[in-house]
């Protein structure tokens, strides 16, 4: 892993994709299955890592997954991702969704989540990621909104070991 | 349906979205299924159009696409479409599909096409449609290319109908 | 290549195809949606064709799709796709789509289009393809519309060149 | 239910259906999976029956299906389904299954099996059947097969009841 | 194949899995697709053979599925899989489907089949198979039923023989 | 919504189901595509909370999803899924996953996560909900380590109103 000083850093554009939602994405309820909403935002977490870093990406973790309107047959989603955050090895991308009502134009947010990603080599092995500009408000307020989801995340594995050896 | 003199100019916000070449989207030659290329091409065309027009759309007719490079498993897919042409009660999406190489970030087209659509009402009747802006060299290029496609097919359609009645 | 005396002369047999619409062919308005129509299409093009050719057969270029009558749920989808045009390194097949309504057995034409195949040896390398015999007039007068496709295209190609030179 | 004599004979047009063998269908073995070759008879037997009897048609039950050779990717699937059978509110189609080797042109028999259906009115109940001519070798012969096949299912139903109440 | 004395007796671990009944698994009569079901039942059966067997298993034949009452959207769908007879180189697996309601919690019997399956070394030819304890009443009753449903298989290829024969 | 006391105390019955990894499920790294694990745990949650609740679910939150091993074509897929956490008008279910080698019957940790899942009525309300005995050490750490996630969930959601406020 190249040490801190060598790494580069390189602004990783966010990106912006669109769907539909077809007869085949509802649940029984008929809104989009929460599952296949999470699969869009899995690849474009993919999609936004892997643009960046020049390099395969697999999700390692996902964080802070939050449904908060349906989305409904006929609307347009309107899914957008950036990479928010970059550890030693890991980097988080941030991925919210739109549905946006055709006829009127409405948008309404649907769900974001954020998903830490792991780049690899041609064998398969995790590679060293370079860093990102934490330059505007909004990016300083992502990056520590990020780290604190890592941050739970590590003490909350501490905690299961803690309790499973108790 | 309105008058021309009625009709509102609007512009037609482009739009570029993104997939990855998955191995449930190939073909047994192992490129990217051209089927599943087109079902991409009319959802962008559909989407970019009815985003526009504020209505639903459904396509009409299909031309011109043409295949250069094949999609390989892995790349991403760049797609980019268009409302190039509004005729009275139909107008024509350019939709262009690139592959993007993660590793090297390089870029290849991969295929074009036009897509003839038509915007319904509630009652899934063909609806009139606003007019776009036609002003830089490049809309016009697109506006007349486009007008030459729609003309193409008339006169297709015309050659057929006297060659059945022959 | 092959020069035209050596090439065999082989008829290729047409091909007829059925498939039923269920739920997961739907667009939103409750249609089979567009793509999916065009993915059948294209599997029947390339059936066909390879089928006759005795290869492996990619899709070059679509042309000249039009979209009459839509497809519902439950009516059976009646393909069917002829080899009507063969040039020098390519081929052209015409499919036909009809649905058929099973109560009442009535059929109505759904769309046609015409796909442009390309035949590979076991490479992936280009190869010369038969003939067909061109004798009815129903023949000719196939071979005769879908010449005329291919020169439209070849002009509109022409076409966008210079416009892009100018 | 209508008396035999007012049954109306009415010949069932065989129906010929062919698919191609992608990625998509495969199971880790790297063959078609069983359960997408019993799909493709299963709507092969509701065309086919549909067809006939103009009526929407379910499965009833499922026999002597037999797998001979697996389907490899790239190649043609040929499914051919017959009415070969008439009861008093259910018929038996025989769906034979080929692989068709697309550049030596060969075929194997893949599969076939038995489909009873029932024949449904808009109210989703069973309705009456007509009646096949059963006049060639042929034709007696499959009649008398399924007819085996249905007394063996009512015998093994019999044997069935009978040892779960011992 | 290793001889009867040398063949190990291991019970086989029933299965049982759950699936839910989505919008993309329905026909167009708005129950869950035959064949979609038999898809479910395959693989069943391949999991129940193979973590038993310890080997990849495929399908050899299948029998007597009888469809008795309709999966509807949104029913949580429970699969049952049993290992019930075992031959010198193939073993039957007996597959149970009930469709629940979720509000009511009713259970209600959907259909059953009988799955033939082979296993195989990683040559992809046949291997023998370990025997099951054959000792409660049920488990008496069942072999001896999935025995009969095999003879009755080898008796209708002997007639299908003979009748092709005459 | 029902007071604590009138609260019914129901125990949840485990689900555990299964799949096998086809080469549909695959990313283009041939490891199970990281979103259709989280749509089969989805689903899994969404089966083990109606099941218990009697009333059809929709995920509210998905929290902690760490993948630890992929998954590969050919392993069978044991998803685990448990209600571990009651509030007053959501619930949690974890979910694991393990991937089994079929020859070696090795079985390997793939994932877990925490799914937030409200319940509805036939009008689509969110309603209440019965409790779960918590009672062995097991169900109470678990009670314990969801409780942690909800909350830290809770003030993550404070924090980020408070940065978006400042």
């Amino acid at each position: 892993m190249a040490s801190e000083k060598q790494r580069e850093t390189r602004r990783a554009e966010p990106l912006e994709t669109f769907e539909v939602v077809f007869p085949q994405d509802l649940n029984p309820m008929h809104t989009m299955f929460g599952g296949a909403v999470v699969a869009l935002m899995d690849k474009a977490a993919g999609i936004v890592v892997s643009r960046w870093a020049r390099r395969p990406a697999v999700t390692a973790s996902i964080d802070a997954i939050q449904f908060l309107t349906p989305l409904r047959q006929g609307q347009m989603v309107q899914i957008s991702a950036h990479v928010v955050y970059v550890g030693k090895s890991s980097c988080m991308a941030r991925v919210q969704v739109w549905g946006n009502d055709i006829s009127s134009g409405d948008r309404h947010f649907c769900c974001e989540g954020y998903f830490t990603m792991v780049t690899m080599d041609a064998n398969f092995r995790p590679v060293g990621l370079p860093l990102i500009p934490v330059e505007s408000d909004e990016e300083k307020t992502q990056w520590e909104y990020a780290r604190q989801i890592k941050q739970a995340m590590l003490e909350r594995r501490d905690r299961a070991r803690r309790m499973e050896e108790e």
